[in-house]
């Protein structure tokens, strides 16, 4: 399965301004989060792009594209119906073909010479079919993910097949439905925001959408594919940050740099920065 | 002396983005860098601010300003006439009158519980004259800042009377004309980017710009205010972060959540960044 698309979500209403942050990358260069977004998709093999914006943002992201702006097609989502609803505005951009989903409002840094896309892309590509990025999870941070069960294929430690998925699922529901062997109790298999996804996702999230003009959630869509078709979970030891989040910006930037070529320099005024202000950790009590 | 207005620049062309940068501030809430500074500047008894700003800019920054903005008043800078040209800009804006400045591109972080700001005006009032808030910098910084020299004021450890004023002088320059007694040989008196002009500046400011249409330093007008009048330095203890350098919002960002009420949640997340990059600290030789 050969996989040369790739959708970015950028669409939401409290999420449309994410993108165009700038921050400084691994390579010491600035650059807005779409085109750190861009190049992690061009980089796993990706030939073409589409981002999926709020309607009148495409001038604004035509320029946080900067050079790869003529391998991205911007397109605006008519109606806000939900994030299935923006997936399903890529779907002529798609074209029957199975793509990369990536989610705008998240950074992706990885501490291997592969990246995520690019882990993801070959286990898609060597198992033929949909394969969502997960990560292993603590219960307590349930309430912010999507989250999925099933069981390990054989031979493979951090392959699972996907057959069940539940949207923000509380810890009872979890403990129910999404248990999964050889993990940890009370750690489940959470969605990463990155995704390959076959040309069935874009015929679901098309029935589902139906001409109801109501919102379009991905998560039913998701849990029918499991049942449809084969369907798995890499398990991701990479890090993504959350940049809608409280000081998501702010740790993911942390990240990057800790990852890069300025990693002594941040250090060193980290220190510097906690030294003057004589810090003390954390006391276990507050916590 | 009573000092009622304040004059914020924002009209530099590399420098006019970045007040409306968002950032949490210390009581936990998202406000653009202005509104920092507007407060900064209201919480020592300024009545009116104005912003100088690129012509254009002014609803942008209205926005930036939020529920202050009725107080705010925003002048564009017609033509781009250096650093002293903006604040010449807002001349008539202050009518003969004393004012707090501050540029626009920093942040001021407070261990205290006076602001900068309230310690800056403080003095002003009580010495009748010009104050430069400045802070104690390393040799090496030099290039980066504006410097004084002068002779500290008796019976306070942190006043000193400017008689020099030398921008980004050199290591030899500042050895030969800015020594300051009762300072460490090989550290100098950096401008802090926060003053209280007397009236005066703006006359010395209007002379220097003349008719030419050339771009306006405030350096040498700052020279000679010292030898016109008192103009004094207060040794500011407290750190201001250039949000216009490298990773200067990062650690500006960084200084506002370490001393404010996210305190310990920033420094548990920092702590489990570091642990989950098993970071090494910067050897001794790369630096």
């Amino acid at each position: 399965m050969k996989v040369e698309k790739a959708v970015i979500t950028a669409a939401g209403a409290n999420q449309r301004m994410l993108p165009l942050q700038t921050v400084i990358d691994r390579d010491g260069t600035e650059k807005p989060v779409l085109t750190i977004l861009i190049e992690e998709a061009l980089s796993a093999g990706v030939e073409e792009v589409c981002v999926v914006v709020w309607p009148g943002d495409q001038g604004r992201y035509e320029q946080a594209a900067e050079r790869h702006a003529h391998r991205v097609r911007f397109i605006p989502q008519g109606q806000p119906l939900g994030y299935g609803g923006a997936i399903l505005a890529a779907r002529e951009f798609t074209a029957g073909q199975p793509f990369l989903h990536l989610v705008g409002d998240h950074l992706y840094v990885t501490r291997d010479v592969k990246t995520c896309a690019q882990r993801l892309m070959e286990c898609a590509a060597r198992e033929e079919c949909a394969v969502s990025a997960v990560q292993i999870t603590r219960e307590g941070m349930l309430s912010h993910f999507g989250a999925v069960g099933g069981r390990r294929v054989p031979g493979h430690r951090d392959l699972y097949r996907i057959e069940t998925v539940l949207e923000k699922p509380t810890p009872t529901q979890a403990e129910q439905q999404l248990m999964v062997s050889g993990i940890r109790a009370g750690s489940y298999l959470c969605f990463f925001g990155m995704h390959v996804f076959t040309p069935n996702v874009m015929d679901l999230l098309s029935a589902a959408a139906g001409n109801h003009g109501n919102p379009v959630p991905l998560t039913p869509v998701l849990a029918s594919l499991g049942q449809r078709e084969q369907y798995l979970a890499l398990v991701e030891a990479d890090h993504r940050y959350d940049i809608g989040e409280r000081y998501g910006l702010l740790m993911a930037q942390f990240a990057l740099a800790l990852n890069g070529r300025d990693r002594n320099d941040v250090l060193a005024r980290l220190v510097e920065l906690l030294a003057s202000r004589e810090i003390s950790l954390p006391s276990g009590g507050d916590r």
